[in-house]
């Protein structure tokens, strides 16, 4: 029982994405339950998953009876229970450097430009894909920029975003940068953020988690 | 040098807010630099502070020569360099339950109404204050609804969100619940919101760490 993990996901969910990096680092091959977020209206909306997580957003982690929604509460979750290989360095310092860098990145980036959130401003508010898109490339612009800044300026920054090991920074920074490609941002102004995202695939763990490796990929 | 704590806010800002309710339960009683949002164009652009956050936003905490940014991110910091009291509860799940239910607040509520995204609505978007108003309340609505839920349905919810100690979920829920207020949200509908809420401002942690009560308040 204990040492099965259950993750509802969806494969062009970001925050879902950086979960399963975070359980390929962990070595941990979870059962996979598939929520569409599109279709039937959204299946997140389902009596039975909003049980499961009242946000009736993904992901969701089941682990010994109990369910965890939020990706970085997942993922603290799993340093904890399963602290080998870590997520966060040692140090209470570093450890808040990569929260935040974690942080600008799920906290004030995806948050405005999640699925619920482009929707609402397609309808009610009437806006086009073109304003949409300006939207997200406006946040994703800003947020990308302070991280390049960040890292760019930190000598604690190596071949990841902290020293040489991948980090919640990295895990959350990897689906950002495929969402980025998404709008019209410019990612040749961020090469400290191209060169981590490029290490972080070498790392199967990463390249395995993308998108369209999904069993539940389109 | 080690003892001080130096803390960049702003009285109306509910990050700021928690990281103040978080300094208060600590015992912290940090030097003060206000960072005004509105003035001269937003004095959290001026060179001099995005040099020590380069998101240019507030709150910032310099502590022993390092500065960090992102509310969360300084709450877990501040938890590990001085653990007494904690602000996170004994036990990975019961953790994860209260990182949880912070990050709806901070992830999902938050991010969508913070002062540039509103700005945002305004312009270039064009939006009425009613239709901004709208907005705030249709996100603040659907997450303290989860929330509610969460909180209401579950054995472990006390006297505060997570047993009869304040956590990092009742420090992000207060200044949210102050927040709702501006909108249209019935707050009616949150019973177990307004009571964990009223138990919060019976601890002066709380109740002096509000908007009004800062020296930079108006």
């Amino acid at each position: 029982m204990a040492d099965r993990f259950t993750l509802y996901s969806y494969f062009r969910s970001s925050a879902a994405f950086r979960v399963r990096i975070a359980l390929n680092l962990k070595g941990i091959v979870p059962d996979y339950r598939f929520v569409h977020l599109l279709k039937e209206g959204g299946q997140q909306h389902a009596a039975a998953y909003a049980r499961v997580n009242p946000q009736e957003l993904v992901p969701t982690l089941v682990h010994d009876g109990h369910a965890i929604g939020q990706s970085l509460a997942i993922m603290e979750y799993l340093d904890e229970v399963k602290p080998a290989p870590p997520l966060l360095p040692q140090g209470a310092f570093a450890r808040a450097r990569v929260r935040q860098l974690a942080y600008v990145v799920a906290c004030d980036i995806h948050p405005v430009n999640n699925l619920r959130v482009l929707n609402y401003l397609r309808k009610p508010l009437g806006h086009s894909q073109d304003e949409v898109t300006d939207w997200m490339t406006h946040w994703i612009d800003l947020g990308l920029g302070a991280m390049e800044t960040m890292l760019a300026g930190s000598p604690e920054t190596g071949r990841f975003c902290h020293g040489d090991a991948p980090t919640l920074a990295d895990i959350c920074l990897v689906p950002q940068m495929t969402n980025a490609r998404r709008g019209k941002t410019n990612l040749d102004l961020f090469p400290t953020l191209l060169r981590i995202e490029k290490a972080c695939y070498e790392l199967p763990a990463f390249a395995e988690a993308q998108a369209d490796k999904q069993p539940d990929a389109e």
